[in-house]
């Protein structure tokens, strides 16, 4: 056996492995039969604008969204001009004009709190609606502004087919446990590129 | 002071602190004026979801984008479909059929990476676009099917005003530190859930 044929064979092994965890990648992609719950939280960016892709994956395969901000601002305008090419298939709420980083007042807080999560459980009543998304409702629940243990039981208790998608940083630790799917996503630039700032204090 | 008192002093510095965290995300999601390099990557869920996720908003901006797939089967019909309502708006070219877990022959791979980075070149050569998605190069760098050194020249002398998102798991450190921003997509869910087990199991 030559080296060649060696690295020939080490090669397809590695593929045969890559191909194996590829199409699992691509078979989890596949819009799920089963309705799951999903949370994506940590501090790095994405967590927003992952969700918003699939918002507007699902659109493209006919479904009716929903969408509760429950900060404002967290989705920009951009975003907004996309959904309003689907019109009708999307039912937005921005609910969170009140929150506490802007007004200081925490009973209003709970106020506009509960109003969106009361926006949440009708649209997850409504059974035109496949996929969820409840934008930043982790950082309603990090400030105890819902009832932690009453709102997981009323995502737990979804219709089957419905997909909620949560996100925010802090997710509680009680709703990762409910979820079916966690994605924590990190900024990793900063203190990755100061590693090799190191090396290079070495090197040179 | 009473308790209250403090208490409310305490949730104002608290929410105070909190709004400068939020004004901060709300403004890093203004597109830039500077187009930046952008890598999505780790094991996680969500890389080429937040991709898209970006190509919809810039869409909803108006803009004009292009998308490499170096990796058939990525995006799924629900996103090609969304992308469809766009029309001229977007230049999507997926360019990964011959890729080895599907065929296993390392020369047409490499054959296969450097037709898809070549129409990343021209792409990027086109005033018009204004954001590039490169989905899944970083696999394609990983198995050195293209010249790390130059992808990474190429990409940084794009035009100021253009903005690349590469995605993929395991992005080369010279691709991170050419980058301005990397967020890491991990999945909790699974250890996160046995830590919980295990407390269960101590305290029941």
């Amino acid at each position: 056996m030559t080296d060649e044929t060696e690295d020939e064979a080490r090669h397809r092994a590695k593929m045969a492995k890559r191909k194996a965890v590829q199409d699992a990648e691509v078979a989890s992609k596949t819009i799920a039969e089963k309705g799951l719950l999903i949370v994506h939280t940590g501090p790095g960016k994405g967590k927003s604008t992952a969700a918003f892709g699939l918002v507007m994956r699902a659109l493209g395969h006919g479904w009716t969204v929903g969408v509760v901000q429950f900060i404002k601002g967290a989705w920009d305008t951009g975003e907004r001009h996309a959904l309003d090419r689907f019109g009708e298939q999307v039912r937005w709420h921005s609910m969170g004009e009140g929150f506490t980083w802007e007004t200081q007042d925490r009973a209003r807080d709970v106020a506009a709190a509960t109003r969106a999560f009361d926006k949440a459980r009708e649209l997850m009543a409504d059974p035109a609606i496949r996929l969820l998304v409840l934008d930043e409702l982790n950082i309603a629940l990090r400030y105890d502004y819902l009832p932690l243990a009453e709102v997981i039981e009323t995502l737990k208790a979804r219709r089957p087919d419905l997909t909620v998608v949560v996100t925010g940083r802090n997710a509680k630790p009680e709703l990762i446990e409910a979820a079916d799917t966690v994605t924590e996503m990190t900024l990793v630039k900063h203190h990755f590129a100061a590693g090799v700032k190191a090396q290079q204090g070495i090197e040179f």
